[in-house]
């Protein structure tokens, strides 16, 4: 890699030395998989046999996912990677390879792309993924990050949104609204000195999507419908009883949330529900199962992660989403960030 | 599809319309590799036992890869997926699935959407591929539009840029510089009132893959490294060089040229052999053989295009890509458009 000046920015080094830099970021241990990573016009893959292929594609824009405020370099790099892994995780997969396509303006430092690559290695170690190929390009204005991540899963273990009964269960995995309070922390400086927050940042900042877990799931056969939760479950939930032809009811008291997330909604009067039913980026999955595997959904989901899986609600006949509280039942609207929506 | 007014945006559309928008244009018809398309976390697909998988990502960006001026919504959805394509063609492979990453302003017409869907819908159709999922995001600025295409090859099919080797001819499968032609009509529009330059205008808006020719060469056996022509054949050939650790020798009275843009080049006071070496954006594809495969080579292409691919050059020991004129021989800078790059 040509050797820049302390603080260059991009068009400094120009497009090949920018690949060049990344390539020289990915681990070096070619996975076996990989026949031909970056370097050629495709990368060249072995998948499994008796696998089934899994992709996913997500996109983060600058000003609309993330901003210098909400986000270091290399903490979306990491993010950039992982919400893809978490649509993986949703189906009962294993995630191996990503491909990363980049666009940002000339006048960024080296240092971004470094620490991008930095936290997005870091990312793809954790998840077991390789970089093998992508595409940089420069952007006018803002930086757009697409990453298509792909993985394997045996047929009959991919769960799909579409399988949810009347009469299932409604799970999740974990806590839910504190990346919501994560987000609001980071846009309102002063709340976030508390360091007992750190909790609620680093879910929306640095998400680990429960990969084991979701296998795990796959795997056990008990799962009836996956998704994970990226909108909020309002509006997850909803893909899941459309999908399946159900509506769904939840019970208000049964959501589970985090000690941190009730102390900062208290302080700065907010309403948790709201967070919890409709903040989003949590990241964590939400499945359906029979009532009879309720034992057995909480066994795999303790042993696999330490932390059991919480029943929320009821997979009922109609649509929509409702929720039950103490002043009775009410349908829920989605809520949650709607691209290209007033 | 929700109904929307006459000429109205993305903003009075929303997210989840414009999902089922393009869904709707997406064919009918779920191809047999396909056991889950768009509307779940990830696509499913069942790949060849027998085959590796290619992947690769490009991105096309609205001020940088395209203006209003050079390409009209349909032309813009078949090229964004005809640049991928040609990757796949590269290998030697074919394509079978795409996914699309669409980040665009809210404040465009529904129509841009529908207009971008039918060219890629077309594309996708000549090409044999499925749309299988992707992502939809508001941008604030520009739209970036990335399309990630897999592959199928058998693994003694799969052309690399790296197998070069001293002595192999060096070929390209079509006439150079009409796409370079094509782009400087669409910026100096007075020139363009020509209909007879209108190849040279497809050339740029409208590439068409070489696919049957990759795949023919691919099984030929006789081919030792290919690569598309995206940059310029003096930048793309160096990336075979760099690859193969060689060098090449052009000779530039063999450099496939069109009438057309023999006749442009005239006309505008314009050197011919600077746009058919640097131009870029051909997508036909350059690769080297034995001297001894010559005949075979020229009865392949023939047979499966009707067009011979045509002699340029010979791969030399030593570096970097050369060229032969009356004057003389002299090094080749690789030109071309350089992202970040002053």
């Amino acid at each position: 890699v040509k050797k820049t000046p302390q603080g260059g920015t991009l068009e400094g080094l120009g497009e090949v030395d920018m690949i060049r830099l990344i390539q020289s970021m990915v681990s070096a241990e070619r996975p076996h998989h990989l026949v031909k990573g970056i370097g050629d016009d495709c990368a060249v893959l072995k998948t499994p046999e008796d696998r089934e292929l899994l992709v996913t594609t997500d996109t983060l824009i600058e000003g609309v996912h993330f901003t210098n405020q909400t986000l270091s370099p290399a903490l979306l790099g990491w993010k950039s990677l992982a919400v893809s892994v978490s649509d993986i995780a949703a189906m009962g997969g294993k995630p191996h390879t990503a491909f990363l396509a980049m666009s940002i303006q000339r006048s960024r430092p080296v240092d971004f792309v470094k620490a991008f690559m930095e936290g997005f290695r870091a990312c793809a170690g954790d998840m077991g993924v390789a970089l093998a190929g992508g595409d940089v390009t420069e952007s006018q204005s803002s930086a757009v990050i697409t990453v298509t991540v792909l993985g394997a899963c045996l047929s009959e273990n991919v769960v799909y949104r579409s399988g949810a009964g009347v009469g299932d269960d409604v799970w999740v995995t974990g806590p839910l609204g504190n990346a919501a309070g994560g987000l609001f922390l980071l846009l309102n400086r002063k709340v976030s000195e508390h360091p007992h927050y750190s909790p609620l940042i680093m879910a929306h900042q640095k998400p680990s999507p429960p990969l084991d877990v979701g296998m795990a799931l796959g795997e056990s056969g008990l799962v009836h419908a996956m998704i994970d939760i990226s909108d909020g479950i309002a509006k997850d939930l909803g893909h899941i009883c459309e999908e399946s032809g159900v509506g769904a009811m939840l019970v208000a008291d049964a959501l589970p949330t985090s000690e941190e997330l009730e102390r900062l909604t208290a302080e700065a009067g907010k309403e948790i529900l709201g967070w919890a039913l409709q903040g989003g980026e949590d990241y964590e999955l939400l499945f359906t199962a029979s009532p009879g595997s309720e034992e057995r959904i909480l066994s795999v989901t303790e042993e696999v992660s330490g932390r059991p899986a919480v029943k929320i609600g009821t997979i009922i006949s109609g649509e929509g989403v409702w929720l039950e509280t103490e002043k009775g039942r009410e349908p829920l609207a989605p809520g949650g960030f709607v691209h290209f929506s007033k």
